[in-house]
């Protein structure tokens, strides 16, 4: 293994770090709260560890999928137990597992939380808060390389690592100019997203916050109410954003590039509109029948949009809907967002290959020896692909049942226990039960936290750099 | 598509069901009931249609895997229409979709039962019902093989559809031989149970039902409080003869033929055995604790054997054990028994593939290149076990996730939705909630009735033969 690659790396994780807690720090300085100083002992740990590793240079640039995949998953844990410090220092999250949680969650664009009274927080510590769901969105390594020069062979293993999908494609040869690209439709559609909010007459506050936690497909809320008590325009901007940021990014780069036609002709895009619409339609008409149609239809898009995309906003307690309506969000839960996009779960078109395996071994048994070539976006599937996308499913099962077991020695009902797990796996945050929209995180073991801690970070690396990390084999020699 | 020879199978079907429906006639003489009349109609409508399909030529003997897993799944489907006659005719069972449903549960080996009052129907019907347990223990088309002359080429198709596992080996040359092999060590272990049973003072009657549903791993009682009331000895002996039919028939084959080595280095009967015994364990010392163990071990090892061999026997209510208990009990349904036992389930070897390609696929990206080749039981798994192993468990969570949905229509909690569908589409019968042990399937809805009636077949058969039979490219032309 590469270690003195991989450092390097570390290092610059945490100058980035350092440098996106300015802005809580401005906050601070803004409200003139106190709680600012913690944020400027949190950026000199960084700086101290990170500038020695960062200028140290590389004794060679061999760079594999290992290394991306070790990399990545040390990083976003350094990111996170640093990020915690802040709460953790200044006494308003006074556990600092709890606090650990917070922001692995933040990260990991989960949106999960132990606070039972978020109101409570001091305004910088609710923007951090918020902030890291849009750092994690995008991946702060592919902020890293949108922002350095380093050597073409390398970067694609991190990317790789770090975006969500099967297989990642560079849009452009160079990865360096794929990353600012990337980097800067975030950036635009966040911009974008702010002065609708804006528009709607929505505070300043508010609309950083929730556009960070919209754009990130984070969740987390700054009210103990959610977003209940925001007005149906604001909402309906959630929505529409919810929406957008759960496509996947390779659209609107085509559209960017004026190929509209291809664009829209995207079979991701088609699948995942189709399913998030068909399952607002269904829920309205389960939760308020013919007659309450369009009054439920606000709520459900707003709920489903929020659930597929793995945001995890709610305007309202899904838990006191009918159990079909439930169990359509628990299904989405699972589907989630779209490859390439900033949500989680197994992802659109990961469904959309396993069903095509399904058809072509239908086929395969029905007309003999008939050999069907499967394709996604008119492109050949690779066998690498179908082969990573099989074991990611299995090691994603396995990953489930585990964390289900322990948690469950908490105690909690099943479907607390089962959505619980759902919920931080897929990057949601809110489940059914216990851990329902208006309920929280905090009363579980530290046992069930720190297994929830890892399948946010599972989830959102999409698995397997997680597993390295605790595979013994990684380590040895 | 070569009807002419699946109708000589179905007919042949229908003969063999004649053959078995004189038993529950005879328990009707005995007991001297009427509604032994209705055995006698049904064996008539057996053979009316039974004898011209049989004595009928087919054309030519061309037989592939679709012809094997239509005429399977035609063949259990047209059994379960005819075998629910009598409880219909009789009144006993007074809506038909009812009956068909206990049918289909019984031959399925599921014992998921929609009576409210099991003590009320007449011996002869009780007979029946755990009886067709016994018949889909092994397969009603095995048998056929064991005991009709068919050519060699399609018979394995035959055998590779009815029976559970990822592959089917022979275990001799001759197919009929091996048929007739499995059915004497099924009948030999059968007898063993009843003799045992008998010694523990259990009524005849009693001994012969409750080893059929163990034997075939079906599950349904013949008493309303489940197996609570037996004395401890009788308990016991059930637990183990629940354990011997989920090992893999070819275990006890080697053992006929003096190779005992081979047998006990069986990789599945291994992992099998950790399983439930680790299962046993953890939840006797969930439940009783470390004062409570020995007096909780008796239930759990009971429990623990019952569900995962995808019996559903119950001798106390589980609904009332720890969240956690419940937990393992939930894996443990799907995880199920070993191929080529009677059970369900996913099976054990399935489990051990999947478990070996998330191994083979870290070492992979660990040390790159390194190319290591999968085995199971010491033989190299094919590519093709492999993908079928894969498009199995994509469609068996398609059809999990689309009977949850359409099942929480009916409103249940999730627990209840979630564990009806687990506990049929994996043969099992009890589930957590309403369909607990001491609870029934009666208060479901038509529509869900009929979508775990499919589960329960295409667990049964293991998904292909009735995704075969939906599929609307299979009937094209």
């Amino acid at each position: 293994m590469n270690k003195s690659f991989i450092l390097h790396i570390l290092g610059w994780i945490l100058n980035v770090e350092a440098a996106f807690m300015l802005l809580p720090l401005i906050v601070a300085l803004i409200y003139k709260e106190h709680s600012g100083i913690y944020f400027l002992a949190a950026i000199g740990v960084c700086l101290v560890f990170g500038i020695p590793l960062s200028l140290r240079k590389p004794k060679n640039t061999v760079f594999f999928a290992k290394e991306g995949f070790i990399s990545v998953a040390l990083g976003w844990i350094m990111l996170s137990i640093i990020g915690a410090l802040p709460f953790f220092l200044s006494r308003e999250i006074p556990d600092y597992a709890d606090a650990l949680f917070e922001v692995i969650s933040g990260i990991s664009t989960t949106g999960a939380s132990i606070l039972t009274d978020v109101e409570a927080l001091s305004h910088c510590m609710i923007f951090w808060r918020s902030f890291t769901h849009w750092i994690g969105g995008m991946g702060v390594l592919v902020f890293i390389l949108a922002i350095l020069p380093m050597a073409g062979g390398e970067t694609i293993h991190i990317m790789r690592a770090e975006s969500p999908g099967p297989s990642v494609g560079k849009l452009v040869p160079k990865m360096r100019t794929t990353a600012t690209l990337l980097y800067s439709i975030y950036l635009g559609m966040t911009v974008l997203q702010i002065i609708l909010l804006l528009i709607g007459r929505m505070p300043l506050f508010d609309a950083l916050t929730i556009t960070f936690g919209t754009a990130g497909t984070g969740g987390f809320s700054i009210k103990n109410s959610g977003m209940a008590d925001y007005t149906r325009y604001q909402q309906s901007v959630v929505t529409i954003f919810m929406l957008l940021f759960g496509v996947n990014f390779n659209v609107y780069f085509l559209m960017l590039l004026r190929r509209f036609r291809e664009a829209i002709r995207s079979e991701e895009l088609k699948v995942y509109l189709i399913i998030a619409f068909s399952s607002m339609v269904l829920i309205a008409l389960n939760v308020g029948g013919f007659k309450g149609f369009f009054s439920t239809f606000h709520h459900s898009a707003f709920q489903v949009a929020s659930i597929m995309t793995t945001t995890g906003y709610a305007t309202l307690d899904f838990n006191t809907w009918p159990t079909f309506s439930k169990a359509v969000l628990i299904m989405l839960m699972f589907i989630g967002a779209s490859a390439g996009s900033t949500g989680g779960g197994i992802k659109v078109s990961r469904i959309v290959i396993l069903f095509k395996t399904i058809t072509k071994e239908l086929s395969f048994l029905i007309h003999k020896r008939s050999v069907k070539v499967l394709k996604l976006e008119g492109k050949r599937i690779e066998h690498e692909t179908l082969r990573s996308v099989n074991v990611y499913l299995i090691s994603y099962i396995l990953i489930f049942t585990v964390s289900v077991i322990i948690i469950s020695l908490d105690n909690y009902d099943f479907a607390s226990s089962f959505t619980a797990v759902s919920a931080t796996l897929n990057n949601i945050g809110p489940g059914i039960g216990v851990v329902g929209p208006m309920g929280n995180y905090s009363g579980f073991s530290y046992l069930s936290k720190f297994v929830m801690m890892f399948d946010m970070l599972a989830g959102r690396l999409e698995i397997f750099p997680m597993l390295l990390l605790i595979s013994p084999s990684t380590w040895k020699k």
